[in-house]
């Protein structure tokens, strides 16, 4: 069911540092910051060959990522998102094996455009995972 | 100076549930698991079509992982895998910009038996770093 790895989610407490470090320090190429107010945050992507890190910094007040950064000061990973071809289809398959879709069960229109729906990290061995319709 | 994502390594706390979740819930292509007593771990890998989700348990006493699946019950990504064309140009590289080197400095061989280095989560937001040469 899930294909490629569309990116790893970074969240981060300073975005000029972290933008700094992985582009200064190893040399990739990093995109413009770009506010993101429906979904609470400012995204830069970091470009690999084969797939994507997207650093996310909390714009606005409830930020979904605020909570997180709270719990860890440094930043960390926040989730992994995996491309499906069918997200209606893929949602309910996994809900036919007792997997828990977060939110009201909808797709929502993600920060690159495209449908996607968030997995409960505790039925992913502590992973917060994202799937997204490519 | 960094290339393809190599893999996302997650560390679990039941590897035949984690490989049920991969293989059956997800979908995807899964290795058979295999002990690596020289790091420590047991490991499965999910091959994806762009990169590989490593699963990591711990094997034997004094396990590398052990301590993060105690702070971490469910299981958590535990770091990401970057390749690198030289380990050493990498290493001194990054050592010139302030980045610390895990260990005593010298790559090791790896899980993949390649050389590879870990570096400081506090310098890279919060997220654990291997090097690879690939």
């Amino acid at each position: 069911m899930i294909g490629r790895l569309n990116h790893v989610a970074i969240a981060v407490p300073d975005l000029d540092a972290a933008v700094s470090v992985y582009r200064d320090t190893l040399g990739a190429t990093v995109s413009e910051a770009v506010d993101q107010p429906d979904h609470g945050v400012t995204t830069v992507f970091v470009e690999l060959p084969n797939t994507k890190i997207e650093l996310l910094y909390p714009l606005g007040t409830n930020s979904p990522i605020a909570k997180f950064l709270e719990r860890n000061a440094a930043g960390g990973i926040h989730h992994l998102c995996y491309e499906v071809d069918d997200i209606h289809a893929a949602r309910d398959k996994l809900k036919a094996q007792g997997m828990r879709v977060l939110g009201d069960g909808e797709p929502k229109i993600g920060a690159h455009g495209k449908p996607v729906l968030f997995l409960h990290p505790k039925d992913f061995m502590g992973t917060l995972v994202e799937i997204e319709q490519v």
